[in-house]
């Protein structure tokens, strides 16, 4: 078949979006047709060029909601007409990760999903003139048709709305993950979020949801703090406003350190200073953030032998297929908040200025509506 | 009264045995006649000068085993013959820390045992001309008599040999304790100890004890491979002996990386490896040897992103009224083996000598016996 879909052809270009050829569904995987996707800052991270994995021409975008419309030989937990949503991170449920309580890295398809065709080693999108284009993180969300292998789809149910749970598909699902997979945030706990994008509020909501007692937010920009407080931010700390020590401000406004503190700067500094604002004795620091290649974070080893923990997250610890769908009812019930965060929505012939709302700091969530 | 004990006049020099004066104990302390000391790693970095918080003179030692001799007023948790092992880390059972089950590090009288006196701020040893002499780690075990906060004194069964079970008051219980309470490490883990002096043979048999499948030891030196056997190691890794990268060479020795490492070595490199020979996705990495002043431990973000922990241990996070009579039952019922550690004893007299073997690496532990 034949789709719409932007196409990046090569590093620090903007998008094209054409006509490509689709193959159906092969064993295993299945045909969606994409009704909305989010505009991450993954994709300009790899469109940037800035990605050392990064490979074109390819159909970027990872954040998306759809519909099925046709399953391949073999698929038995969809079906034509499911809802769904796309995950960069599968849950084949039978890999020695997924069968480990404590990861949500299914390895399964992993190799191929980074070489950026599907798990028979080809690609199903191609140009018109032939030439094959690649999938990204195994989705591909900024093309009106996708396929996906089955172990990378959620199912949802059908009431809810696409333009709004696609977002899901990544920044809520790592933010909010981060709190309650990851860190596994008690009741009365204090907390740090370092960088108060989409990520950050998502994890501010976590922490609002898990019932957490100080909610600390960080952040150079003060215009942030209005919405940070609507999803449960209780103190704002602006780094240019401290005189003196950033670690020490924030023990003392944490009572002695916060019990969780969360990167998501991807500031190898911030880390640190998220590490060291952790309470001691038992004080967790969660890394969300992605690093610049070749970053590294450093400490004091003291830092850990006093109690302190260093971890990280990737798609805030969920497993996808399971995990999803009830952040999806939780959405639906009013337990968290989407709809202020997608400031902005647009059709697919405007995705290149969905980015541009993204480099000026203008959007928080910018939705392709198909 | 009189005591006679080693006392550190300098730093840099010997220590120098002679009769000292003890006052009696104080409202909530305890005189214990000590039959038993260790002679430890962190007694050796205190005397040598490189101890930034290292003051003198003081009566250093902070493994030992004793008898109660005297309580002061408002002791109701000992009396006059009870068998105790001096705790650096105490346990009042009341403070923030001691109420919160993720930490062993009471901070009851934090301040002035790092100021090397009693709580009321006053130290109980002095020279025969009257110049006060400090406690060290709140034990100074290098005295036949020496007073300790009632809070810093761990009950122990009568049966049980001093020249032995003073070890429990250090390395022993720090090696087990990061195992069993730090990790908490499952039967059939796979593990990684790097550095095979006292504390690493320790964190192998509390491996051994917790039911680990495969238990890797790293050494520069392959002299240490029989004792290291004998107390559990299934795999010895030189590496001297491994061409090219250490780290990959590990994870394919452990079929993917560790479970859990420990690093038992101080050196911040060798930190780096532990976390980078862990697991993705769960692997867990303990730093319980303390680091070089001013030393700094480094890594990408992707290490702990991709799921892996880093974290430390202090007294092996245990809680030594509670925890450590339990060791010493377990090396009484046979569980734990410490004989064979305990490589040479000697009168306090010549305690310097102890610290030479040290210096030498001939011994595993040596002891003091009054
Ligand atoms: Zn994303
Ligand atoms: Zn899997
Ligand atoms: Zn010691
Ligand atoms: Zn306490």
């Amino acid at each position: 078949m034949r789709t719409r879909a932007a196409v990046a052809l090569e590093a620090g270009k903007p998008l094209e979006v054409m006509e490509v050829n689709l193959d159906g569904p092969k064993a295993g995987e299945v045909l969606v047709e994409i009704k909305a996707t989010g505009i991450c800052h993954t994709d300009e991270f790899t469109l940037s060029g800035a990605d050392p994995e990064g490979m074109f021409p390819a159909i970027l975008g990872h954040e998306g909601a759809g519909v099925v419309v046709e399953v391949g030989e073999g698929v038995t937990s969809l079906e034509v007409g499911d809802h769904v949503i796309p995950l960069y991170t599968p849950e084949c449920r039978e890999c020695e990760y997924c069968l480990n309580p404590k990861t949500n890295l299914c390895q399964k398809i992993r190799s191929t999903q980074g070489a950026g065709v599907m798990p028979d080693g080809t690609s199903r999108f191609s140009m018109l003139d032939g030439t094959p284009i690649l999938h990204y993180m195994g989705c591909s969300t900024f093309s009106n048709h996708t396929v996906l292998p089955e172990i990378a789809l959620a199912k949802v149910r059908k009431d809810a709305p696409f333009d709004k749970i696609c977002y899901i598909g990544c920044g809520v699902t790592t933010g909010i993950g981060a709190v309650i997979n990851t860190a596994k945030v008690e009741i009365g706990s204090r907390a740090i979020v370092f960088g108060l994008g989409g990520i950050g509020l998502n994890v501010i909501q976590g922490l609002r949801l898990a019932g957490a007692d100080q909610i600390v937010g960080v952040d150079l920009n003060p215009g942030k703090v209005e919405m940070a407080k609507r999803f449960g931010m209780t103190d704002f700390v602006n780094p240019n406003d401290v005189k003196g020590d950033m670690v020490a401000h924030l023990v003392e406004l944490t009572q002695g350190g916060a019990d969780y503190t969360f990167d998501a700067t991807g500031n190898v500094q911030v880390m640190r200073t998220a590490l060291e604002a952790a309470h001691k004795g038992w004080g967790e620091s969660i890394i969300i953030g992605v690093a610049p290649a070749g970053a590294e974070i450093s400490t004091r080893p003291f830092q850990l032998v006093t109690g302190r923990s260093w971890r990280g997250t990737a798609f805030g610890g969920a497993r996808g297929r399971t995990d999803v769908p009830k952040i999806v009812d939780w959405y639906m019930d009013g337990k968290i908040e989407i709809d202020p965060m997608i400031t902005h929505t647009m059709p697919l012939e405007d995705i290149n200025k969905g980015f541009d709302l993204m480099h000026e700091g203008k959007s928080i969530r910018a939705v392709v509506e198909f």
